[in-house]
């Protein structure tokens, strides 16, 4: 496999961030996340928080609509969706990298150097690293996570038309529980360099 | 991962099979496939092409019911079901193996010593491997691929009432197009061996 633009997208407390993190650090390429957010704001003057929260949500959910044009009607939630994409076919022109979340996988579907990964556990160990990593909320952590990855299958589903998470959209799909986190970096690294 | 249980579910021409054979042959342990189908049909009494053909398609499609007891009807799907998974169960107890489609990741997903498999491809590789190893027949090679993956999920979905290729459902989901036949062999041994 030649492809070194690696699009990571993940279940929220599967570790699939810290994956894509250091899998960048080894191979000595950019990691894209937070990045893209920032350079999305840039290009759309909407501040970095709403960017963000907009682009893991689906749309008609909790963004208001604005006019372009008279009767043209172009939702805030289409709008960051092609400034994203934009933003991600410009990174991915720039060479190997690592991009996580934001429909990578799609966007870069047809991109013959793009090797797209999905990371997912079970529930138990999820709770237990959002716990960790993003302490006690008001909400139940279940629930927590139920919530943020039924809105990023919905916004997905919306902009893709696919399934989010189905093992078709992705070249390697791996269950960091059953793997742990330093096996799945190791097998995505052995998988992606010859 | 302690796991030797190796379970491999697989896209029709995908080459899963070819993949699961070969990890079983590589770690020196047993491979089954045509091998439960002959348990089911001695433990049944149903003829081997039957119980192959009944155990992926989807119940009602093509299978008549028959009666057990007057009014308790059993169809010979669920019938068939009962008796797979309890050959299943049985492989499942005698120690590692590599075990090949029939919902074993689904009938095993308790077993803390399973790992579940699932292989993936694009089409023209699919139609590719199937025309060359299944030879041409009346139905155009693509028609023919949808159909038995579609009777596959469809079967899948009414045992196990979860969706057949979901990431979450295995512990690794590979595409074997983009990997190569070799490299998901050696990916996948490289996990679950220590």
């Amino acid at each position: 496999m030649e492809g070194k633009i690696i699009t990571v997208s993940r279940e929220f407390g599967s570790g699939g961030r810290t994956i894509a993190k250091e899998i960048a650090k080894r191979l000595g390429i950019p990691y894209y996340d937070k990045e893209i957010i920032k350079e999305v704001a840039e290009k759309t003057g909407f501040n970095p928080e709403y960017v963000e929260e907009a682009g893991e949500h689906a749309p008609g959910k909790s963004l208001f609509s604005f006019g372009l044009g008279g009767s043209v009607g172009l939702s805030t939630s289409d709008f960051l969706w092609a400034m994203q994409r934009q933003v991600i076919l410009e990174i991915a022109q720039k060479g190997p990298c690592v991009i996580v979340g934001r429909c990578a996988d799609y966007i870069l579907k047809d991109n013959p150097d793009a090797v797209h990964i999905f990371i997912h556990a079970d529930m138990d160990f999820k709770i237990d690293r959002v716990v960790r990593l993003y302490g006690e909320s008001e909400k139940k952590p279940e629930a927590r996570i139920n919530d943020k990855n039924k809105k990023r299958a919905v916004n997905y589903k919306h902009f893709t038309n696919r399934e989010w998470g189905k093992s078709q959209n992705y070249h390697i799909a791996l269950n960091s529980k059953a793997l742990g986190i330093e096996k799945c970096i190791e097998a995505i690294l052995a998988i992606v360099t010859e």
